[in-house]
């Protein structure tokens, strides 16, 4: 309110973790930090159902459910720092997606503060409601500018008894996609994650961060999770589906670190938990070892499945010797590829081979530009490549009509009006 | 934009299965049928991503996708006349939201024609899309207040391989609560719906449709389905949870049809899915069987799940012999309750006496006045149970800038501004 009647800016701030800019202040803005944000206002075992304030930490709130048997429906990188609140505003996406949905469908309720100060008060706790207009869909994904979110509600599943990794290497990338079509099938309900990594990450994080894989030499690799409720049942699965694409030649190589229930001792277990962890942080830790590689263009692409690695392949055809490493890994179960281009430093000729090339190659495809990142302000003017102008005027109507002076975190997610 | 010039109102209409008159002409509108929009546009086997015309049933829309391996995400008793854009701007819940989430989650893509008659093309079939404001989520659920829904991209699961089911009865609604939080743990991952329905219930479903329950003689009745990739896996499960439900004494009684894949004889398969049709129809036609009782005052509830029948029991007891019958059953996972009146006839005071008492009720306990039927044209004046003024207005304000002229499904979910 204070900064409304004197036509300030303001830029919500939580953990800024984000990748397109969407949390840092490009001119004269205010930063309003959730940070002292961060209490856990109620969770009901029954329903499952967790309420906190938009400055908790996702890691943070991730444990405290826990240790009451039920996790987060979301995982990401970054979740040692990022806050729920900023998770919501950018419609974060995540490592969990493929089990437990976007947050479009977990997030039961939002608390928001609007433009002019006052509160809309949407924090219910249930699980459907269907009076009126469901208005807390408008700000999860605005990326705080059309509110600022200040507590969220959300379903939270339980915590699975048996988690199972496998790590498998394969010859090409058909044969990637041959065998998350397979696992789907055979692993079903229990198959909560299936990511995969060219073997260029694989080099770089190896060099980079010195971590070791137990699988190598092998063009591309894909992790599989299961999460499930019975170890025996879960471990049959897996053990069916690696038999399978281990006979008809899918895969080529792999290891597996199965939380088997039968062998009780907690040493083992503290074993098995660290092989998931040095298995996940292969394809976690890519990010970080991208950094290190040099100056990293980033770009975050939905495309149809059977499409996902051939923009890679165009790209790296396109920059030749100009790109230091072209690489791509991310979501496949999601449709989600995770491009990244590294040069010694930011080069204005290199970025204009770049862009708007990939932007036109995913809308040829009918891609989006960013899958889960957001636009925020360095990719707010690539919209119309994956959205008509009609749906970006009504965004911007909307936007006039929710924030008329302009001050919530001005410059981002929309092009200016024009 | 042929009405929208001449100042015509629009009522879209499809199945017209509706429970709150959204879908039936108030005053003077126009019918807009959806019923020659039943085109299947596309299906996506590897992506499992169907895209449709709006007018296309429910039912046959399953049909098409069961014979790809795949089901819809969704499933109501009206699925043999509802269409699918009928059930996307009333965002309905029904028997599978337990397991594959809400519409919010499984839509992936609209196209709805607004109220000037220009169409908003936002039909993408991508599981992520962070590109601007997701502007679909503002149709789902709006009772075609805002724009009328012609087309709709929907992720649709695979075709579970093992269906099992269990009937059960229980000495108490505590007891039903407990068995809930059992199958849950228990069942985990393979849990596909969790349905309760009282004695009173099963009493009209044998008097008026002559169904016969293998299960008598409980105050409260519980159906249990699981669905899962692998049968052995799922049976032992199923199995595990009765024996625990049984011993422990939560349930007294029960029958259980199992998707056995060991006896392979297709009459078996005829036998088992006869089994399964009359289990679920002993919860599936108890809208049907309350028809013949009498003339039924209609409530679909929200609640924080252990408050779920005392809503019933003190309605029950504030009518006494003014009522024919009151019957409570509904979604039991997913806190939703059905909670319906019978009498001879219509009666005012039968009327003053149920209302606003059961909306001021849920609204003590914060839940919701309409959990997925939605609001339509009988029960917009009660939206204040449920929603804050603050949130209305915003409503209003959405209404004003998307229908100006209010030509759309008029005097339908909101309160007439004032």
């Amino acid at each position: 309110r204070y900064c409304y009647e004197r036509n300030l800016a303001v830029n919500p701030q939580g953990g800024n973790t984000g990748l397109v800019g969407g949390s840092v202040p490009v001119f004269d803005e205010i930063i309003l930090s959730t940070i002292l944000m961060n209490r856990i206002i109620s969770f009901d075992k029954v329903s499952g159902i967790l309420v906190c304030q938009a400055g908790c930490i996702l890691e943070k709130l991730n444990e405290y459910l826990e240790e009451q048997g039920f996790i987060m429906p979301l995982d990401l990188g970054a979740k040692g720092s990022c806050h729920i609140g900023g998770n919501v505003a950018t419609n974060a996406g995540g490592l969990r997606l493929l089990r437990y949905g976007s947050l479009r469908g977990t997030v039961l309720g939002l608390e928001v503060v609007l433009a002019d100060g006052s509160a809309l008060d949407c924090l219910t706790s249930l699980r459907k409601d269907n009076t009126g207009y469901d208005l807390k869909q408008l700000f999860i994904g605005s990326e705080g500018t059309l509110g600022v979110i200040t507590a969220v509600s959300i379903l939270c599943p339980q915590k699975p008894k048996a988690v199972n990794l496998a790590f498998l290497g394969c010859q090409s990338f058909a044969k990637v996609l041959e065998t998350f079509t397979t696992c789907r099938a055979m692993l079903g309900e229990i198959l909560s994650a299936c990511e995969f990594m060219d073997e260029k990450c694989m080099e770089l994080v190896e060099r980079h961060l010195k971590l070791s894989s137990p699988v190598t030499g092998s063009p591309f690799y894909v992790l599989i999770e299961t999460s499930g409720s019975n170890s025996t049942h879960d471990e049959e699965k897996l053990n069916n589906f690696l038999e399978q694409a281990m006979t008809s030649g899918l895969v080529t190589d792999g290891t597996v670190a199965m939380d088997d229930k039968k062998i009780k001792a907690s040493t083992w277990f503290i074993w098995i938990s660290l092989i998931h962890q040095m298995l996940w942080s292969l394809r976690e830790r890519i990010t970080e070892a991208l950094t290190h590689d040099g100056y990293v263009y980033k770009y975050d692409i939905s495309l149809p499945v059977e499409k996902l690695y051939d923009l890679v392949t165009d790209v790296r055809a396109r920059l030749g010797q100009s790109a230091k490493n072209v690489v791509g890994y991310g979501h496949l179960g999601d449709g989600n590829l995770h491009l990244n281009i590294t040069a010694e430093s930011y080069s204005c000729s290199l970025l204009d081979a770049i862009e708007p090339f990939v932007y036109e190659w995913t809308a040829s495809y009918n891609g989006s530009i960013s899958a889960e990142h957001g636009l925020g302000f360095k990719k707010k003017q690539f919209i119309q490549y994956s959205k008509p102008k009609e749906a970006v005027f009504l965004m911007q109507r909307f936007k006039a009509m929710l924030d008329p002076k302009g001050i919530l975190n001005p410059y981002k997610t929309l092009p200016s009006s024009s």
